[in-house]
């Protein structure tokens, strides 16, 4: 929204958890934005922000509260159609695998996914799974309970994009799943970062948020939920240079060695 | 390369040193390549490459070693011709403002240019004007000097990826100005910062190496070296996220509140 705002020199004040990666905060800053951190969790900071939008008459344009985000995001489900849908005769539903934090993306896919059902685009409803850290869990809760009742956590993942006590989205993201015979899956902040080094190895640098999902097939197929025949798609949400931290917690450290061959010999060697 | 290499499951060993930011080590880390930092700067690095490749047998894919890179950094210059002149009836040569470390990137672009004229796609060939920070600006210095001598400084730029002694690739990115009635400017680091912040505020969040390329132009434009009438093109060649400390330093500090509203009051009334 900041780099958005700057190109078309609109002013824009944006409240994010002091906790935020310091990439994240970066970037906005050097867009221009009026930056407020907020001494708390990403739900106060999100809470603060639908107060201040009141009192000063601002444009929200908040995840979960506006509109035209999920309507945004929707064209994901498009661009998976275009790509994957049209080109490639499948047999059975695809199995779309979404990380969830919010709740706002899952929820515009499965709109744009339904957009396309109706005109008769799409022959088999994409089977949508929601893919939640056990740190950041509401929504998985919800679905294992077999009610529409959303209950706020304590959210401790460190995959910051998906962590959130009470998901603003919520019901449309758990509905996504339930409507299209997919379901919600829950991984630990470990096997998220396994996701990030195994996604690494193809070439795809993500954040936590993003390795969440690959990290989310995976609990999938060990649990049986899907199986190795059915056609699947796996979203990344966010690259990995936004979270520097994480991903170096995900792939370790490099040796420090001084400049001379003989030390390249002795670190090859071992 | 590394993401590259990770691609077609090639190994690599990338050498680096120690000083690089956190997040272009953290990328290379993630994407499996086996990295080594030395304990020393860029050119120690380099060199040692060099002789670890000569050593082991590796293939060298060093820039300003290996021929294909300049080959593949040409491309940017049929870009450039495919979205900019193709489209646009110029009555005076385009000037391109290129930051310049090892010399690769400009000379590359060149070549590209060469190629387009050759064939007859370019009536007039572009000026190509290389920016170099004042703390690492040996080919700047030579154009200076009016030689083609290119003389080891002692780099000392905040500009990372720009940050060389002696340039790889100098003598044919000196060419690439003198070649083409370009030229070469240097800036001050205080100058690359204030371009990251003028780039952000458009909406383009570069790193410190790319928005050199902007502070470039405005020191062409102060000299007269470049007039309001010229057509003017500038390449980023970095993104922000790569340099998040740089960015800091460019951006500033965001306030820390606590989440109540009379606090966002006091802030926005100040």
């Amino acid at each position: 929204m900041a780099g958005m705002a700057a190109g078309v020199e609109q002013e824009s004040v944006i409240f994010a958890p002091k906790t935020a990666p310091p990439a994240k905060i970066a970037q906005l800053l050097i867009y221009g934005a009026r930056v407020i951190l907020v001494d708390d969790n990403y739900d106060a900071a999100y809470q603060l922000s639908l107060e201040a939008t009141e009192e000063f008459g601002w444009y929200n344009r908040n995840t979960g509260y506006n509109p035209f985000t999920a309507e945004g995001k929707k064209t994901a489900a498009y661009e998976i159609w275009e790509q994957v849908l049209l080109t490639n005769q499948l047999d059975k539903p695809l199995c779309v695998f979404v990380s969830v934090g919010d709740g706002n993306i899952i929820s515009g896919i499965h709109k744009g996914f339904k957009d396309l059902h109706r005109i008769g685009q799409i022959k088999h409803m994409p089977r949508i799974f929601g893919c939640q850290s056990t740190g950041s869990a509401a929504i998985y809760n919800a679905y294992k309970s077999g009610k529409e009742d959303i209950i706020p956590v304590i959210a401790t993942t460190m995959a910051d994009s998906i962590s959130v006590n009470m998901p603003s989205d919520g019901l449309r993201a758990l509905r996504a799943a339930t409507q299209t015979d997919g379901a919600y899956v829950a991984v630990e902040d470990e096997q998220i970062l396994e996701a990030i080094a195994e996604l690494g190895e193809v070439g795809i640098f993500s954040e936590p948020a993003g390795a969440t999902s690959l990290a989310g097939l995976k609990q999938a197929l060990a649990d049986g939920m899907v199986g190795e025949d059915d056609p699947i798609l796996v979203l990344n949400t966010g690259s990995g240079l936004k979270d520097v931290k994480a991903a170096m917690q995900a792939a370790g450290e490099a040796p420090v060695i001084k400049p001379v061959l003989d030390e390249v010999k002795k670190l090859l060697g071992s």
